[in-house]
């Protein structure tokens, strides 16, 4: 016979909803992971702690089944009150937190790598993430004073990508660039009033080296002694009248322009 | 002496507050406009109805005057209450909708556009809106069973773009179609599964041509009978191991190839 849990006030549902604040987060290590995508990309590629479902017949709770999961029966009740979002579509996780420290990150040969200094709007973030990983690069940095990668929002925009690459969390910016020297990467920080314009570097194949993006907020860019300390300040184009990109919009842009130079030669 | 209005209560303030919804912005063909970047691009670009402020001294209010626009002072309760933003920096306007008939948005002759197909994500439209501002583009249409463009998250997406090119909204998808290829443009549809490479485009100077960037929504891509209709389905490589990409993200790609390759004719 099996048990469905159907209380809202069980310690164990109590437990997951700490996890969606970043303290919590934090001390246990580990995280709320929603609906099918991400259940899917965490069973794939790091596991689940355990699955709260409602469908005992989900195919996924067969596969974590299968990998030993703590698995819970709940109601629908139960499941939402579980969830962040409005509609989990019967699967609630938590899964040990995916950052891993600068070095292991940037371990061998990196030849595109994403720093995103200070960062705090969760949904640029994830899309910045999802971005990295379609494009092919190696890590996804986060400096201190950014998001939590694991943030329920930021997780959702990865749409499973957090699962697909590096992230590193709460790293000091200085520390970041010494290690992206250390390892050879040209670093590139991305700058309104860049000397240099992208499609200047994609003519004269600025681009092959291996490379580190810098990103800042869209707000307030990257601050000066940051760009100081880049190899290059480069601008992406306005062609209109905007005045800039959407940050995640940007990183596509620069982020697609060293995976096709770097995978041309030129 | 200054009369200021401090009730919310007030017949324009109500009647503000009804232009949240669309139906309301239909039938008054006029929509908000809050906080100081799309207060300026309006003033600079299209004009204002009328003003809602809480400093008399804030520049723009100088020049909505200038205007001969028609100016309040309100408190920060009914500035509050006006706004669908938390923080309209003391200013709330309404304006004339913007968008324009098919035939009026594609009249000369566009070397790029972007047309989004039944996209109701406001966040997602507004970006791509902003991003086909700063690649240049002639103009945006949004098919019938999108957002409409003047919603106020779009709005805000925008950054301003709303007011630097020709917006077309509810555009029935055969039509857009049909006068396209009137126009002479080569119509791309963007899918997961599409025949073409993007960088084999790039190689090949198949993006040289005046061209058409179709975009589905993010959850169902393109309808297969529009792909169909298309003279090729383009899909943006996944070096990584993300599934796709986010639609503004996607539309980053293209668009900034497209405008690559035109300006340097290859």
């Amino acid at each position: 016979m099996t048990t469905v849990l159907t209380s809202t006030r069980h310690p164990r549902v109590q437990a997951v909803r700490r996890l969606h604040r970043r303290s919590a987060r934090a001390a246990e290590r580990r995280f709320v992971v929603e609906g099918p995508q991400a259940v899917r990309e965490a069973l794939r590629y790091g596991g689940l702690t355990e699955l709260f479902f409602t469908d005992p017949d989900d195919p996924l709770v067969a596969v974590a089944r299968e990998q030993g999961t703590d698995l819970v029966q709940v109601d629908a009740k139960v499941l939402e009150a579980l969830a962040e979002t409005v509609t989990p579509q019967g699967l609630v996780g938590t899964a040990p937190l995916r950052d891993v420290p600068l070095e292991a990150a940037l371990h061998g040969a990196p030849q595109l790598v994403v720093v995103l200094h200070e960062v705090n709007d969760p949904g640029n973030a994830g899309t910045v993430i999802r971005t990295a990983d379609a494009a092919g690069a190696d890590a996804v940095v986060l400096t201190a004073g950014s998001v939590d990668p694991h943030n329920g929002k930021c997780v959702r925009a990865t749409a499973g990508s957090l699962w697909h690459l590096p992230v590193v969390a709460g790293a000091p910016a200085d520390e970041v660039l010494a290690v992206l020297r250390r390892t050879g990467l040209q670093v590139l920080a991305t700058s309104g009033g860049g000397a240099d314009d992208l499609d200047d570097l994609l003519d004269d194949g600025g681009l092959v080296a291996p490379t580190a993006w810098l990103l800042g907020t869209e707000a307030h860019g990257l601050p000066e002694e940051l760009v100081r300390q880049a190899d290059r300040a480069v601008r992406v184009p306005l062609h209109g009248a905007a005045e800039s990109l959407n940050l995640a919009s940007a990183a596509a842009v620069c982020l697609y322009a060293s995976a096709r130079s770097q995978r041309t030669g030129r």
